[in-house]
């Protein structure tokens, strides 16, 4: 048992081999629908987990911060993107790390295109991010006076260098009929793409939600995806139909302290500082904070009948045990927990122990 | 300005004085009630904090786990409690740990407590942790089986010395009548007090949670309080009455990357990974994941007419702004949130910038 005897309080356990086929499934999905693959890196945070990556032809990442992408400048990646309607606090920062790494940034606005263009000296791209329904950022689709003013902004700065359009169709995680939301995405980013590629025949378009990029067949002229989720997958995928259980490739290894048969409830040491607080609502109602899986010596299984962390504080978790489960678990051993929502689970734990007994990097701090 | 000029992304600010007055206040209530103040450093997780206690009397103090113990092991305290079902996996852990540090643990089961006396060297004191209604975690006050059984086990061993009874009362935070809970809570603790103290003339209890220390005024014979929370407090505690939002001594600056005027929405930086995802249902059935303050040169001001974080995911936060706010906030300005449950948001953001400027320690990773 290399990796189980390392394991003495919470901690989180990556799948490499899962992992990689998930790599490798989304990369094979891009290759079939002529799209560059690049994927958004908040969600694995790790320059080891980027290596795996390279090996199914990715050369292009994408980020949510400066700090995220000076992790992972020292990397040689062709460009790094940040994937954020640009803070233009960090402009300096941001021409920094431009001197020394390709660069592109998002912009949603007029405002700081004006204060990039003041201070970059390095050459940044920049993508429009595009609103095409989802509500949270972005310019409207309609909003062309907004696209154009930042065109307009940015042409008097040699060193902002437009790339294309951007979309994160995130509806696709609370709305049944994804197929019409990327009917929406596709009529949109073709649009823009035909308005302005006379004036920018390089222009591309991206877009970047897992349940869409898993689940779609259909991406009309989308140029490039840019999935973060699918690296790891989570219950909340699972629900939406984007995987299936056995495709997520973080589980929490979490011991056990007590159980009570009566209530038919364990007590693990995994709480909201370990798991994140994201929960799912089964259709009885119930609270899911994540589910129970067998923790093995080459990894975990999938129990017939179903455990799940019904309740939540900032340590404890309290797991709704099957019968299976109470009658094979004493106090003192360790069990796996699915978590609902993976890049917040991999963000409070900062680190991964494979299943080879290897610890392996993510990103400290924000 | 010397706070505000360091600031350019996500930070979260501690108000030294105001934590400070949160610190007198409860240890002047302590000492009024003739208690000892423990407080529970899960919230702070703070060295630099910690040494403030001092100044107003602290000198024992609680963590969740080992590792936390071992980060606060360095500081000369008089006693390091660990209030969480002890984790057996960590017995040798404890055990080096008591070594050269005095330690208390939380048993709720002989099994554990056997696991301990087969493991230990060097003394540990122990609590009996008593659920007496929350319903999460320790042995139901009616269960004097298994407080037999832990005691029984635990003289097998002159390591394991028993100290006491240890209530949370946690179901202070969800139910309105916090007095009959704590009324429950002293006759519950005054019975085992009075069941045992023949046998253990020593033994005292506790209780820790922050809205029944904050709020109440009769403690019966309880000899010890633990509360965490009270040390930052936040909107949670806020709603429940234990403080005033004047009281909340940390705040997430924020940096505003978008505003729609005609949505009447400010974009901030500032996810779930920098506050957490807590959330308050208001009377109006919206969601709050954090309220705004006015940043100044000496720290925050809380504005007449109230705008909140309406909605969050990993990196974004979405501000339903006032008019006051909408018109004085721009692109590129810093905003201060209050956050909905302080512990969380500290242990996401992982360090402290102080109002003078100065960096303020937190413990890192689990």
């Amino acid at each position: 048992m290399p990796y189980l005897s390392k394991i003495a309080s919470p901690t989180l356990l990556i799948d490499e081999k899962i992992c990689r086929e998930n790599l490798k499934r989304m990369s094979e999905k891009a290759k079939k629908h002529r799209m560059k693959l690049i994927p958004h890196f908040k969600t694995g945070q790790s320059k080891e987990i980027g290596k795996w990556a390279r090996d199914y032809g990715v050369r292009e990442i994408t980020v949510s911060s400066v700090k995220m992408a000076n992790y992972f400048s020292s990397d040689s990646w062709d460009n790094i993107h940040i994937a954020f309607p640009f803070n233009p606090l960090e402009a300096n920062a941001l021409d920094q790390l431009a001197s020394n790494t390709r660069i592109s940034v998002q912009l949603v606005n007029a405002e700081v295109t004006e204060i990039l263009c003041n201070t970059l000296k390095n050459k940044v791209g920049f993508f429009i991010e595009i609103d095409a329904g989802y509500g949270r950022t972005g310019v409207e689709v309609s909003d062309f006076g907004t696209i154009e003013a930042i065109l307009r902004k940015a042409k008097e700065s040699s060193k902002l260098v437009f790339k294309g359009f951007y979309i994160h169709a995130g509806h696709t995680y609370y709305e049944k009929d994804i197929s019409k939301i990327y009917e929406e995405t596709r009529l949109a980013l073709n649009m823009l793409k035909n308005k302005y590629r006379t004036e920018y025949p390089d222009l591309v378009t991206r877009l970047g939600d897992t349940p869409g990029c898993s689940t779609m067949d259909d991406f009309g002229d989308i140029d490039e995806m840019g999935p973060g989720n699918f690296v790891f997958y989570d219950l909340t995928q699972e629900h939406i139909g984007s995987c299936q259980k056995k495709d997520i490739a973080v589980a929490l290894a979490a011991p056990v302290v007590d159980i009570k048969k009566d209530k038919r409830t364990i007590l693990v040491h995994a709480g909201g500082v370990h798991l994140a607080k994201d929960v799912l609502i089964e259709s009885d109602g119930s609270k899911n904070f994540g589910e129970v899986v067998i923790l093995t010596e080459n990894g975990w299984n999938i129990p017939e009948s179903r455990s799940f962390v019904k309740s939540i504080s900032q340590e404890h978790g309290i797991i709704q045990a099957s019968d299976e489960l109470l009658e094979k678990t004493k106090v003192g051993d360790l069990l796996g927990i699915l978590p609902v929502h993976s890049c917040m689970t991999a963000d409070c734990m900062r680190s991964y122990l494979s299943l080879a007994g290897q610890w392996i990097d993510h990103a400290e701090g924000h």
